[in-house]
């Protein structure tokens, strides 16, 4: 059932989406929806096959969770809340008893009440289960096909353990297994200093398919020593250009409310300016805390990490974060602010009377402001700013923070002559130490060595196979079609009878394939009623590695061997042409399997 | 991972049930909502490869459908309403765009849409694509742990033909893959003829586990040849006992107002007296329709055929369907009716100025009561019945139909000196011929030989994989515990180490456990420090086919050999245990292959 399609599907913005699509291997369904057809069926089974082979070498026990989860679960760990509200991604749903149950987007509640439950005792540790299934994310802009799609296939790990130093064992562990996972699909992916997001714990590492069309930003330095997603990655930024000497004086900058024209207007360098950024913050206890950040002027704010910091000083969850607008402060009832000239300064009075808003600000100062001994900020007056100010003018520094994003011509901070170069990337896979924090909140429990009762210390270890797929897809293709990775292509081999009308090449055709067949090889046999070049499109687009091609020829036996990669092309005989297949398939697949990392 | 419970799980009902929690196979996380455990996961494995080994013998193309589904598709075939109010078992929710999606309880609507787009043309019929995946049903009452559960693994399939003749071919096709499928599980199971409820179409054949726990009831007759389940079974009733002649009268019966009480008082034959049933179907439409049913007094209303009937006879779906009472009488501003004492010929004057039903009844008569010359009935008054009625008398026979349930002793049709007997069965599998209900409804068309549209004819085919796999457990235990069918339980062979303290015990029994594994076999090594006799139980409740006992012999080298299911146990040389287990499993599986149905 090969059926194709002739036109460049419309909503369809990266190549591998194109392919997939044109290819038949999806359908979609709705937004971010889409249907496994038969062809991609198999190419998620081979994955699916190799990452059991490799848990399984790591002694990992396959389990299947549910897919409903019962709100309470989520309440005890505290994110029900952050995941339903505002941006939350879960879906959920009331139940005939009007009970609420969330379609999991992850598993780490129910799969620790259950660990509490059943491993009482330290004799029982470590353990590391998992599961392959489908997940659900109620994304707020589904993309690029299976990339950022609703429903995705996903695998997803949990290990539990006695203590600290055996979780980092098993993480170690498992990045030795995801890398010959991600290898062994035929996939080239670098492994990254990740943030931890709503997972949350000590350590991540993402591991990223590197493509042009990638969404992450990736910082990696020259030497290759470090690699970070752009939302954690650290960096010295380019030093600040000194501001002459003078004493503060206010300047008088009309119509100059951007870094770019107060610069060229008045001679700065973006370097000797601190900027202000008044953002609000929802809070998941529904707090709203509005928020003054003061950030030096060639610098961007990366709010990953403002949330992060915010949590980590307040110990409060953030379910969203916006800029201040004088249409919001309108509507708290606030007097307008000359947006453009905010000083780190401006007054807690601003917010008094705000109606659903803290009436104080949470300041920051990230670390390149918060170093500058004399800058230029603005002076909380329409068209003025100050000039040769220090924080002791502006009445004391903020707290000081790093909630600056790291980017390309940064130095490195392990060696500074080392600069960050940018890359993107598409995360296929994702590994954590959560530590305790789920155990604690949901009291999941064992007994130690002691007799003493304690948390787990927990891992957990997270691939996007649907994912997956696609990402090889968008490594491995060419103007004509996908070129798939022999151990992850839906077939191995195409056998294309070029004219089934003609009984000689039909029955080669045919032995050829039930040959290929009895020797071990995933092959697919094209004798429909098309023209051959329709076939052979076909045999490109769908990307099956190796095509054998039964023409004209066949009459003496030969046929002609396609390499679907370099499309290098040779005229044999049958009978060697199914030797050279197998040998050079049980090669590929024994590399992929034996290569070292 | 071996979690081993003592007690009996409060909450379960049923021997599986409680076998399942006890072996630590699921856990509940929820109302409906299990885990699948690592041993469970190894038998749901083992099932799903049987499935896939079937289904691709037979050329079926696996895909896998999304489980959230616009409710679009769903409101083209006219299910939406039916499948989410009321009684509607279907979950749905409202994504971020308040788009109403649901959660597959079943996929015909994607599928048939997908063909739609797909299939162009007879020369790419027939087509038969499946998938093994979960479903959801809110249930009314989700009970005996995965037999009824609201989150369920199915095997769902669907074929599309240019014609009628085609289906039934690949339908007959799918009964006999069926029943190699569950032949090769190792099940009991009976083939029914059975109703096709909400998903519909010409004929339908359930698939029985038979087990006394069963929720279903089935009906065979005494040589085999006719099986249905209750719903849909028919047959000749026990004839009436004729009432002795005489004219109609008004006869005094107070407070008789059930069957037996007039019977035991009055001297009547149950089968003499015609009994009336008031009813309110809530339609699909919004309509409230009441019915009026006679049927005779020793025969019972089945439910399924009144709502087939009715939708034949109407057009019009039932979403619920409710007794009337005296309340529902006072809410809609009616006059108490006297229950007991009803006649058929209750008029719709009864109905004016009812709130929100409709105002007349829609009556129908059972063919029992409808071929009754002369009956008892009541007489619309309290304390009064009407003795030696005709229909004539009454003012005319309702519409005669076929709503009784038939029951064991009735005689059958295709041979009346055949008496229908009841068994219990548990529904494991259902397949059916859907005509082309669905591919009108979403205009899912191809081009025939003429060059003109017309629409698929479908077929669809459901296997219950969590389900199955419980009831293997049902028809398969002991008062110890499970007793797997070799094919699908989660070890083979489990290899007991009596004394983990002894090394020679140690040593051996983990040189056996190799050597299993060298072999092919699927073996579980329980070397625990616990006491020989909690290794014991636990084998037994968890159920592996075949136990080696490595033990105090193990100085020479011998085994204990048990099998589970019979408990034979014999003392032999490990190598020898090794040989006979091997030749013993290989017999299993191939006599599971290849036997004749």
């Amino acid at each position: 059932m090969l059926v194709t399609l002739r036109d460049i599907p419309a909503d369809a913005e990266i190549a591998s989406h194109q392919l997939l699509l044109r290819g038949g291997f999806v359908r979609r369904v709705t937004t971010g929806i889409y249907a496994y057809m038969p062809l991609m069926w198999k190419v998620l089974q081979k994955i699916t096959s190799i990452i059991q082979e490799e848990m399984d070498a790591k002694g990992c026990l396959q389990t299947l969770l549910p897919q409903l989860q019962p709100s309470e679960l989520w309440k005890e760990t505290g994110r029900w809340q952050g995941y339903t509200a505002g941006e939350g991604i879960m879906f959920h749903l009331k139940d005939r008893q009007e009970r609420e149950l969330g379609l999991g987007p992850t598993h780490e509640e129910v799969i620790t009440n259950i660990a509490g439950e059943i491993l009482r005792s330290y004799k029982q540790l470590p353990v590391n289960l998992y599961q392959i299934q489908t997940k659900f994310r109620d994304e707020i802009r589904p993309r690029f096909g299976l990339m950022r799609s609703r429903e995705f296939i996903m695998k997803d790990g949990y290990s539990f353990h006695t203590n600290e130093a055996n979780l980092k064992s098993t993480y170690l562990d498992m990045d030795n297994a995801y890398k010959r996972i991600f290898m062994r699909c035929g996939l080239q992916t670098v492994a990254v200093d990740a943030d931890s997001g709503a997972i949350g714990g000590a350590a991540s590492q993402e591991f990223m398919v590197t493509a042009e069309s990638g969404e992450d930003m990736i910082l990696i330095s020259t030497d290759k020593k470090y690699s970070a997603n752009q939302e954690k990655a650290i960096s010295e930024p380019i030093k600040a250009k000194p501001l002459a000497k003078g004493e503060p004086s206010l300047i008088e900058t009309p119509k100059q409310t951007s870094i770019d024209s107060l610069c060229s207007i008045q001679g700065f360098d973006s370097s000797q300016i601190v900027k202000v950024l008044l953002l609000v913050a929802h809070l998941e206890n529904g707090e709203n805390q509005p928020l003054l950040i003061s950030i030096r002027g060639d610098q961007e704010l990366n709010e990953i990490k403002l949330i992060n910091v915010f949590t980590q000083k307040t110990g409060k969850n953030i379910i969203a974060i916006n800029s201040i607008t004088n249409d919001q402060l309108s509507s708290q009832g606030l007097t307008q602010i000359p947006f453009g000239y905010i000083g780190p300064d401006l007054n807690d009075s601003f917010l008094n009377g705000a109606k659903t808003w803290n009436n104080k600000f949470l300041r920051f100062a990230d670390l390149t402001a918060a170093t500058l001994e004399s800058f230029v900020c603005g002076a909380n007056k329409e068209g003025k700013h100050l000039n040769f100010m220090t924080w002791k003018h502006l009445g004391g520094l903020p707290e000081k923070v790093d909630i600056r994003k790291a980017k390309a011509g940064d130095s490195c901070i392990h060696d500074t002559n080392q600069k960050l170069e940018e890359r993107r990337g598409i995360e296929v896979g994702h590994i954590f130490q959560l530590g305790r924090k789920y155990s604690k909140a949901l009291n999941a429990t064992f007994t130690n060595q002691s007799g003493i009762e304690e948390p787990f210390w927990m891992g957990c270890y997270g691939i996007g196979v649907s994912r997956l797929a696609q990402a090889a897809v968008e490594q491995n293709h060419d103007e004509s079609g996908i070129i798939w990775p022999i151990t992850i292509a839906p077939f191995e081999v195409i056998v294309v009878v070029a004219n089934n009308k003609e009984s000689i090449q039909v029955e080669l055709g045919e032995k050829i394939y039930s040959e290929l067949i009895a020797n071990g090889i995933d092959t697919l046999l094209d004798d429909r009623a098309e023209r051959a070049g329709v076939k052979f499109k076909d045999a490109d687009l769908i990307g099956i590695p190796w095509r054998i091609v039964v023409g004209r020829d066949a009459d003496s036996g030969k046929v002609e061997l396609v390499q679907r990669s370099d499309r290098t092309a040779e005229l044999m005989n049958h009978a060697s042409a199914i030797q050279k297949l197998s040998k050079e398939i049980q090669q590929a697949k024994d590399l992929s399997i034996s290569q070292p990392l």
